[in-house]
């Protein structure tokens, strides 16, 4: 275990002290598993945290009671048969209280349930307030996503070694899934991409039975998970030699992450980060063909607060943890993305992942 | 591409034909991302699917714009900046009229954004209706549940041979993702769980470092994942010689296993196969560790409809394919789970999963 039970008493304090106690509401009901284990250390697949000013509970079913208490030293543990009778039994008499509820981590089904048996008028939907919750890391977690970053890189070196035409997309994933759990961490951040030729023009491509053919570009996206924490970086490699066009828009999209990147620091909007990097494409006429966010946070999740994207009004503070990610995708064609995760500093960004960002010929 | 336009067709025509629709619901909006690639083939990580009487179009941001194209052949295609807005263009004057939305699958802040365009009182959540749309199975669904569970059990019974003291839990865990993935598996269809020793009293534990001891009970619950759909199966081996105390209740629990499965066949209740398996165990003064339902539904999710527990009415019907898991679980000490997954027949069970049942002494 890295946290111990301060730390989550810290952050329990820092949720507790948020305006929406401060305004009435008696008990926070948390159902995000990522809030919760960043609350509690809880790394059970269900569960829900109560959270009120002078107690905390976490409620599991019988499948996690032995986890729970193995796991969770900042909240009591109340096993339920069914989930809303066990918030009901939990909260007591604050039943007729103000509630709050995460509202994004809950479905319109269960909310129906659950004002069933509170006091609808009192249940207050909480989302904006927690998005951010856990958007600005501690050290231990950066040092968690640093050690993720780390592994990530080690394993991508040494496989990015042995890719040559011939091999699958599918082939080379797997060395990097394997390598990667080989190494330590806890499991992959999220499925693997390794996207060649027509695929990389799909951002989100999965690797498939595809046969990587020399003069592709092949791009990998991937991340690994290291006590909890994930890294986020993706490389696009050419097989045997690049075109003229692929070294060209190679050095655009590089263009637009370094501008991107110098404009990393605490006080800037990630609205801003995200123009830049726009700007920088559209320069060329290059900016339809860049049809995603610049980039998002990381960490418990590999995607959470803030999104880097043009409508952001997010201001970044010091100690957020952002990718930066610009692609240019020519549908049928080829594509292209540069991803580093960076975290901000007062005066800049460090970045975290460890690959070099310059067109590798293999 | 297993499933063809028709097939989709079908399923769209069947959704169409049920209850709301007739009661005058204009135009369904699904969320539920297996849900979408049920009804259109769309594999994709989000996305929104609005089934009207006559049209189907699903909602698609930038990133899957291509993805769609290729793989959807029952709906129009329709790129959204913002889903909320895309969800009132695509309905046009349809605005106006009752609409249905996936109340499970869209999260309490979503209703939220909705019902502020669209007619609060208009919009109709549905849930259970939607929730065993996909319970019974297509032959070619069981097709591929079928060889998901043959290609698993090709992969456990070779890894089974290497597996000896001293192999870490996670050691084990990798070599039956790396097999399955290597044989052709898509994915898993949930991370492999290898738990040993006392970790095995956990239904749901991680695979860790923990060594593999002599005498250790090990738990493997695993499954792969054959063009989009799950098999699930447990299996318990000794390492070494298993006492007598492991041996008589691993035999209960097989039994408990074996009379639930005789119990399978269409017109019977989920309930009644819970009763039985559990009523076996409390003959044995062995239900009180026996934490978790009997089974569920195996599909393109691994839990899916319908639930096998202790509450669910659910009247089983030829085609559908659950889940037999019964599990004895003493808290520190060690735990035994046996899980096949089924397919219900009009007179039967015809059990898909391929590993041999009986205590197996590595």
């Amino acid at each position: 275990m890295r946290f111990e039970r301060k730390d989550y008493q810290i952050r329990l304090s820092r949720l507790r002290s948020k305006r929406f106690f401060q305004g009435g509401v008696q008990a926070l009901l948390l159902f995000d598993l990522h809030n919760i284990r960043y609350l509690t250390g809880f790394t059970g697949s269900d569960g829900v945290l109560v959270v009120r000013p002078q107690a905390a509970t976490l409620l599991v079913d019988g499948r996690y009671v032995t986890q729970a208490q193995e796991e969770v030293q900042s909240a009591d543990i109340y096993c339920y048969q069914d989930k809303v009778d066990g918030i009901v039994a939990v909260l007591d008499r604050a039943v007729e209280d103000p509630v709050g509820f995460e509202a994004s981590a809950v479905s319109y089904d269960f909310y129906q349930k659950l004002a069933e048996r509170l006091r609808k008028e009192n249940l207050t939907p909480l989302s904006e307030e927690l998005y951010s919750l856990r958007a600005v890391k501690e050290d231990r977690e950066i040092s968690c996503i640093r050690r993720a970053a780390q592994l990530s890189a080690g394993v991508l070196e040494a496989v990015s070694r042995r890719i040559r035409p011939g091999m699958s997309e599918l082939d080379l994933a797997l060395e990097i899934d394997f390598g990667a759990k080989r190494a330590g961490a806890e499991r992959m951040a999220f499925e693997t991409i390794v996207a060649s030729g027509a695929n990389a023009a799909l951002p989100h491509a999965k690797p498939g039975r595809k046969i990587l053919e020399y003069g592709d570009l092949v791009v990998v996206d991937y991340g690994a998970v290291v006590d909890g924490y994930c890294s986020d970086e993706t490389c696009t490699f050419c097989l045997g030699s690049a075109d003229d066009r692929k070294r060209e828009i190679y050095s655009r999209v590089k263009e637009a992450h370094d501008r991107a990147l110098d404009e990393v620091r605490s006080g800037v909007t990630c609205s801003r980060i995200d123009h830049v990097a726009r700007a920088c494409l559209a320069q060329y006429g290059l900016d339809s063909y860049f049809t995603h966010g610049t980039g998002h946070g990381v960490g418990l999740e590999v995607h959470e607060a803030p999104r880097v994207s043009r409508n952001t009004d997010t201001v970044l503070s010091e100690g957020m943890i952002i990718t930066i990610e610009p692609g240019v995708y020519l549908p049928g064609q080829w594509g292209i993305r540069i991803e580093d995760t960076v975290l901000v500093r007062e005066d800049g960004a460090e970045v975290l992942t460890k690959m070099p960002k310059d067109l590798l010929v293999l």
